[in-house]
């Protein structure tokens, strides 16, 4: 990767063309020659990509989903890299002047030779959507590796809104193969979590007030105040990367809410703190999958917790209906939404974070209503979780041991893209200079 | 609604036949005479019905829906009444027996003479659900007025845990017309208004933390804080009766919030109270539903807020599609589920209290996603949610001022229905002994 080390630092001195992967029809990935990218706004960096992941929503225009095949457009959605170009909004790019102040601490901090990530999709943090921390939905969001967005398995991406989608990452330890999970699939497996732990129908069981139950009606309406121990169940759909990201995640905040210090989620009354254990039930069709999930969780070492939570691995066959409190969906199909709906129980919830293609929603409207069920769909709003992902990575690193189980050049996209289709070998990433 | 105000007293004077309004097929309303039913379980009332409602929900089996229509079954569940018969689990019952210990306070409290409403559907108050609060999921739930458990027009009817289900109505001043909108209607537009207030995408505009902004990322991630005035946007999709209390609870909710005074849902920090103004968007097919629920609105007299909350009443077409931060969905059909997901924002939330027969879900999975949409459904817990309805009910009083549009004799049911299955005349209540 250091070929390049020097001629980055100098604007003068990088290539006309590049090697990239694109999408030029449904499974049919090619390695092209291309322009770089240029600065096409004040706004924009070029960064020179070091690492690109290979994410299990890339699958979906490889499969032919929204992807109407007119373009070939280069895929991609994940990188780690180092910024080599950045536009004028940027302090380091226009010296002495002013440009950067009151915007987003990127544009004054960032600086040519940094190692950065990005987040998944634009994220200008300066929206009302960005600022209440709805980053995902940005109002300039666009996906980086779609038709409107050349992606980032390439040897060069163009970065808009650098100074909120470009996420420093020099003074962090982390491996880059270990960075670059920041850049969506453990966000989106905390945001599977965060929306399922922070939702007012599990406050009550975790010792919160909830909206519902309140002090007249502990001591006025019921006999007894709520039993003192409980069992939570939670149900993680899918042990693909994104699967084991929420399971890790979903670990991390049962420990911290065993030892008491969930702060975010925390915000209620006391009054009543339960005594509390956790069953997780983790599916997955295949048993290699269930395997593999089951060998990341062992690797969290930490033993205080062993007896306070089980993880069990099943089929969905060996699942019970209408035993979980809350549902984390990692795959976005019919099947997996429909399990997850039956596998809550009343007033359960069910956090999605799978990108859903098929537009039949597979649950009768009446079940929804029958079941008081409650939903949260959606993109992750990656640099809004960003810190607090990077928390769980440092505190569940071992977890993550082995966890990108092939790491290819790009000219090997077609067999990659065709055994990751397959669930075969893991995590892919590509080393675009290798 | 006195003749049977002595007889009531003395467990050997009820009569042993009454009148009751039954389905005998779709659309098919009918004045039976029928048994007066008995104690079966200790833990039974039986209650000398003064005033029972006719729901929205009422009609969903008129129409045909979820009846098959195998034996006619007494309809309604709501009402007003009169303890005439308690089950030996009642310490009035058995003097001298430490039976109520420990149990609902009813057990120990309910008098024959009382005068009561009940839930709408059976709460024990003792299972897990309802201790948490989710009474309308009890483990003994059974819907008042549907073929397993006869309903509330009638002149009696037997109501099952009723130290549960029963609530007490002597200490308050309410008029039974009034009182009566908390068996079901006032509760599920205040459940309606709570799950999108509660709801944390909304936390962060309301001034709490809602597990996605923290300190950090507002400090040294976006340059800004929050803007210090925003504006929130509601709707009501459906201005039904249960519509206009979802109305009234919202107001009632935001006129709180307003005065800083909202507590159970203001449990996090408050670390940037925002100012804040509301836009209620309230829509209805029909304008002379419209009228109708711009006079309730109206007769709230409390002119405080008049700067802060607005309330505009449209017709479907002319609201704003990706406008609202919550959508209350207050009608349970596809075309009404369908137009509150296009009204909600990106990050917004749809609370459906409205029952849903159609089975097909009217939304494509991908928009979910693509709007990062959470949804909750379902039951209103109203054994939960009572006193603070009934706070709602005497802070609001006013709003309800003729809303029971219609008050008629048993006999006159099958034209009652006809009537509110149009949606003429309003609120209806049957009056068993007129």
């Amino acid at each position: 990767m250091a070929e390049l080390a020097d001629t980055s630092k100098t604007s003068n001195q990088l290539p006309k063309t590049q090697k990239a992967i694109r999408l030029h029809a449904p499974r049919h990935v090619k390695v092209d020659d291309i322009p770089v990218p240029e600065i096409e706004h004040p706004d924009d960096a070029i960064v020179k990509v070091l690492l690109a992941g290979l994410c299990g929503s890339d699958l979906h225009p490889y499969r032919g989903h929204k992807f109407d095949g007119a373009e070939p457009f280069v895929k991609g959605h994940e990188l780690y890299g180092e910024i080599v170009r950045l536009g004028s909004s940027f302090a380091s790019a226009s010296s002495g002047s002013n440009k950067a102040e009151g915007r987003p601490k990127g544009y004054a901090t960032y600086r040519v030779g940094m190692k950065v990530i990005a987040t998944f999709s634009v994220s200008c943090l300066e929206c009302e959507y960005c600022i209440h921390g709805f980053t995902s939905r940005c109002v300039h969001s666009q996906l980086l590796g779609s038709p409107a967005l050349p992606g980032a398995q390439a040897q060069f991406i163009r970065i808009p809104k650098a100074g909120g989608t470009l996420i420093e990452m020099d003074s962090s330890d982390l491996p880059p193969e270990t960075a670059i999970l920041l850049a969506d699939i453990l966000p989106t497996g905390y945001f599977a979590t965060l929306q399922a732990f922070q939702h007012p129908n599990l406050a009550s069981f975790l010792g919160r007030t909830n909206g519902l139950v309140d002090s007249y009606f502990n001591t006025n309406v019921v006999a007894s105040a709520p039993n003192k121990t409980s069992v939570m169940v939670f149900a993680v759909v899918g042990l693909g990367p994104v699967g084991v990201c929420a399971l890790v995640s979903l670990i991390d905040f049962m420990v911290l809410q065993i030892n008491g210090a969930r702060s975010e989620t925390n915000n209620g009354s006391q009054s009543r703190p339960p005594k509390l254990t956790f069953e997780i039930i983790a599916i997955d069709l295949q048993e290699a999958r269930r395997e593999q999930a089951r060998k990341f969780v062992e690797q969290i070492t930490e033993e205080s917790w062993a007896s306070e939570i089980s993880v069990k691995f099943l089929s969905p066959n060996d699942a019970v209906a209408d035993s979980c409190h809350a549902v984390l969906e990692a795959v976005g199909s019919s099947p997996t939404l429909a399990l997850s709906s039956q596998l809550a129980r009343p007033f359960g919830v069910i956090s999605s974070v799978g990108v859903h293609s098929n537009p039949v929603f597979p649950v009768p409207t009446p079940l929804l209503y029958d079941k008081n069920l409650s939903f949260a769909f959606g993109r992750c709003p990656v640099r809004t979780l960003l810190e607090r992902s990077r928390e769980v990575l440092a505190r569940r690193q071992n977890a993550f041991k082995g966890f990108v189980g092939t790491l290819v050049p790009l000219s090997e996209a077609p067999t990659a893209y065709e055994r990751f289709e397959k669930n075969e070998g893991g995590k892919v990433c590509f080393a675009p200079w290798a």
